[in-house]
C-alpha cells in the first residue's frame, strides 16, 4: 500500500459515554483489538475516557483511571464520541456538544434517534460532521449501509422488520409450545430475554422507534416516532397462534415502512406471515429486516438484534468508518489486505461428515463399524440403521441395511483413511456416500 | 442541506462496457431514474457511451447514438467505468486502462476478480482510484459493504454461502419432488434457471470464483480461484437428498471461507445443512451468505444472486457510491433526506386480513358472510370452516363453528366497517380475531 503505516499516524481520541452491557464490550474490544483496529482504521484508536454515573463501580476490563463523571470535557477533547448511555438527557446534550465541537458521533440510541433524529442530523449537517447509528436499528445486523449505499441506485418499496427479539422469542415459544402470552412472557423473563417490566417490548414501543429509523433510511424522509402507528402483541392469544399454524402462517410482530401512492407509512403491529416466507423462519430472539426493492427484488438481513457483544460489533464498525473518514478523507472501498493470512489447502479443513453405508443386516455390524472409527480417532455423533429395500438373496440371506454415521469434527485426511478402512470390513458392501455437514 | 444542489454540478461521465442482460438494465435505470440518481449521487450521472461488439444489434431503451465498438476512447473520457461485459479480455485491459486514466471502476465480473483481482486492486491502489464490485459476489445481495465496513470492528470466523442459484434450484427441486440430478437440471434448463451447458454451475466453478472473493473480503487476504478446492453437485443422488431429509438435513452447495489456526481456507462442495439452520430455508434460485463473527454472532444476507435487474441494482449502488466519493470527497453516512415524502396515517395502509369468527354451525352461514363482504367491496381470498370444540346446547342446537376468512387487500378503514357489519349478522356469535397478513 502506498499510504503510510497506520501506526505512524496521530491516534484518534475516542470518548465512550456509558459503560453498561454495550459500553463495557466496546471498551473491551477497543483495548483487546487495538492493533487490528488501528490497521483497519488507518490510525490508532485511543480510548481517552469513559463517562459513567458512578466511578466507584468497578468495570471489568476498563482501566479505573479512564472513568469519569464529567462527560463534557471528555467530549470536547475527542475525535470520535461513542454514545451508548441511552435515554434522553444527558445523551442528547452531549451528542450536540460533540457535534458542535467537530467530533464524529457513533450512537446506539434508537429512542433518541426516533424522537430527535432530525434535529441531530441537522446539527451534524451544519457542523459538517457525521452521525453513525448502525447499532440503533437492529443491533449487529448491518442495515444502514446496505439500505443507504448498496440500494442507492434502486427504489425500496417496503421494509418488514422483526426488530424486537423479546417479542419474537415470546411468539416463537407460543408457537412451538402452545403457551399463552403471559406464560411465554414469564418464561422469557426467567431466561433473561424479557425485562422485569416488559411493556416497551410487548407493547411494540421499542419496535416503533426502529420503524421510524427504518422508514427514514429506506425512503430518505424524516419519520419520527410520532408518525408510527403502534400496536403490540398484548392481544395475541394461544388460539391466534394455533389458528395461524392451521392456515399456514406464523404470527410475527412486524415493524413496517411502506411507500404508498401518497407518501410513506410506518407502523408496528402483529401480522400473519406465510410459513414459507423467509421472515417466518426467524426463530427465538433473532431479528431480521426484509426489504422489497424495485430492481433488487426481495432481500433479507438476519442476525442478533440486541446484546452487549453484537451491539458493540456494530458500534465498532461505525467507529472504524468514522476513523477512516477522518484519516483517509473517506476513501471508500479501499482494498484492505492488512491481514495477508496464508491460504491453507482444503484437505486440512476440519468438518463433520455423514457417511452412508450398505451393510449386511446382522447383529454386531454397527458395533464393528463404530469400533473401527474409534480406533481411527474419528468420534461418532450419531448412528442410524435402517433396512434396505433390496430383497434378501442367497448370498445375503438376512438382507442388507443402511448405516448412516454422523461424525464429530475430523480432518479430511483422517476421514479419508477411515472410510477406506471401513470399506474393507467384511460386512460392508458399499460406501454409498460421504457428505460433509456444515452449519451444525 | 448546506451543499449546493446536485444539478448545479458538472455531470459525471459514465461509460458502460457491455449491454447484455445486466448492461441493458443499467442503461435503462441510468436513464429512467436520472433525476433521483443525481440527487443521491450529488451530481448528474451522464451515460456517455455503451461499448458493444456489434452496434447494428438494437438495444431496447438505449439511444443507438450511444453505441460504439471502440471502447478505448470511451473509457478514456469517463469518470466512472461500468464493466458488465464479463470474460477475461478485453474486460481486463479496459479496466486497467480506466484505472490508469483515473476513472473509478464498477464491475460485476466475478471470474476476472477471482483470477486477476490482486493485480487490479494493486493497480487501483497505485493510481489512487477505487474498484467497486458489489454485483460480483452475490448479485443484488449487499455483502461487500456489510463485511468490509459494518464488520470492520469484528472478526469473521467463517462464511457459508449459497452463491449459485442454479444449483440451489436444482437441489431444492430434488428435495421437494424426489427428482434425480439429471431430471432436475433438465427442468431448470427448461425454466431458464440453467444454461444449455450447465457445467460452470453444476461443477461448482461459478461458486468457486465467488468463494475466492468472499474469502478475500472476509479475511482481508488475497485469495484467488487457484486457492479454492472445488467440488460440484454432480455426484449428488436422489437418495442422498432423501436420506438428508430423513436425518434432519438438506443438501446445499456451499462456498466456504474459513479462518483456521493456520490461515484461511476456501472451498466449494455440497454439504448437509441442519433443517433448522437459516441457510436450509433458502429456496429456489435465491442466494444467501451466512457469516459467523466473533462479536456479532451469526448473520445472514439473503436475496437474488443473479438476473439483469437485481445485478443492475448492485451495480448502480456502486455507481452512486463512486459518484458520491468524487463529488463529496467520500462524505460517508450523510443524512440524505432528498426525498422528503409525506408521512401518511397507518389507517390508509392497504393490507390483507385474516378474520376469525365464531358462527352458528348451519348451512348457508358461510355464504351469508361472504355475501356481506362482497357488498362492502372486500374481496375474499379464502374461507375455511372448522367445527368449534364448544358443545352444542339448547340455544345453539347445531353447535358453533369457526369461520376463518382471508381477504385480498383492503384499507384499514374499509375493513373496520366490514367487521362491524359482519358482527351484526344474526348467525355470528363472536369476532374472535382480526389479524393483518404481511409478506404474501
Amino acid at each position: 500500500m502506498s499510504s503510510p503505516s497506520s501506526t505512524d499516524r496521530r491516534p484518534l481520541r475516542v470518548a465512550l459515554l456509558g459503560c453498561g452491557v454495550v459500553g463495557s464490550q466496546v471498551a473491551r474490544m477497543l483495548t483487546e483489538h487495538a492493533a487490528d483496529l488501528a490497521a483497519r482504521a488507518g490510525a490508532p484508536l485511543e480510548l481517552v475516557g469513559v463517562a459513567v454515573r458512578d466511578v466507584s463501580v468497578p468495570r471489568e476490563g476498563v482501566d479505573p483511571a479512564l472513568l469519569t463523571t464529567d462527560a463534557g470535557p471528555l467530549v470536547d477533547a475527542a475525535d470520535i464520541v461513542v454514545e451508548v448511555m441511552g435515554g434522553d438527557e444527558p445523551a442528547r446534550g452531549l451528542m450536540l456538544r460533540a457535534i458542535a465541537g467537530g467530533a464524529a458521533v457513533v450512537t446506539a440510541n434508537k429512542a433518541l434517534l426516533a424522537s430527535d433524529g432530525p434535529a441531530l442530523y441537522a446539527a451534524a449537517d451544519e457542523a459538517g460532521v457525521d452521525i453513525y447509528f448502525e447499532a440503533a436499528v437492529a443491533g449487529a445486523i448491518p442495515i444502514v449501509r446496505p439500505v443507504r449505499e448498496s440500494l442507492a441506485g434502486d427504489y425500496v418499496r417496503k421494509v418488514l422488520g422483526i426488530v424486537n427479539g423479546t417479542t419474537n422469542y415470546v411468539l416463537d415459544q407460543m408457537s412451538t409450545t402452545g403457551l399463552g402470552l403471559d406464560e411465554a412472557v414469564a418464561q422469557a423473563q426467567q431466561l433473561g430475554y424479557a425485562e422485569a417490566d416488559p411493556t416497551a417490548d410487548v407493547g411494540g414501543h421499542d419496535a416503533a422507534a426502529k420503524a421510524a429509523i427504518l422508514a427514514s433510511l429506506a425512503f430518505h424522509t424524516r419519520v419520527t416516532l410520532d408518525d408510527v402507528a403502534c400496536e403490540g402483541i398484548t392481544s395475541i392469544t394461544a388460539d391466534d397462534v394455533a389458528w395461524a399454524a392451521k392456515t399456514g402462517h406464523v404470527v410475527k410482530l412486524l415493524a413496517i415502512a411502506e411507500r404508498t401512492p401518497d407518501g410513506v407509512s410506518a407502523r408496528v403491529h402483529p401480522a400473519l406471515v406465510p410459513a414459507d416466507h423467509p421472515l417466518a423462519g426467524v426463530r427465538g430472539a433473532f431479528n431480521a429486516v426484509f426489504v422489497e426493492a424495485e430492481a433488487a427484488g426481495d432481500l433479507m438481513f438476519y442476525g442478533q438484534g440486541a446484546g452487549g457483544a453484537p451491539t458493540a460489533s456494530a458500534v465498532l464498525g461505525d467507529v472504524v468508518s468514522a476513523a477512516r473518514h477522518r484519516v483517509l478523507g473517506g476513501k471508500g472501498p479501499e482494498e484492505s489486505t492488512y491481514a495477508a493470512l496464508p491460504v491453507v489447502p482444503a484437505s486440512s479443513a476440519i468438518t463433520r461428515y455423514q457417511v452412508r453405508l450398505l451393510v449386511v443386516d446382522r447383529p454386531g455390524v454397527l458395533a464393528q463399524v463404530a469400533h473401527l472409527l474409534a480406533d481411527q480417532g474419528v468420534s461418532i455423533e450419531a448412528v442410524r440403521q435402517a433396512p434396505s429395500d433390496r430383497p434378501a438373496g442367497v448370498d445375503e440371506p438376512s438382507g442388507l441395511a443402511h448405516l448412516i454415521i454422523t461424525t464429530h469434527t475430523a480432518t479430511e485426511a483422517a476421514l479419508a483413511g477411515t472410510v477406506e478402512a471401513v470399506a474393507a470390513l467384511d460386512p460392508v458392501r458399499e460406501i454409498t456416500s460421504v457428505l460433509r455437514v456444515e452449519g451444525a
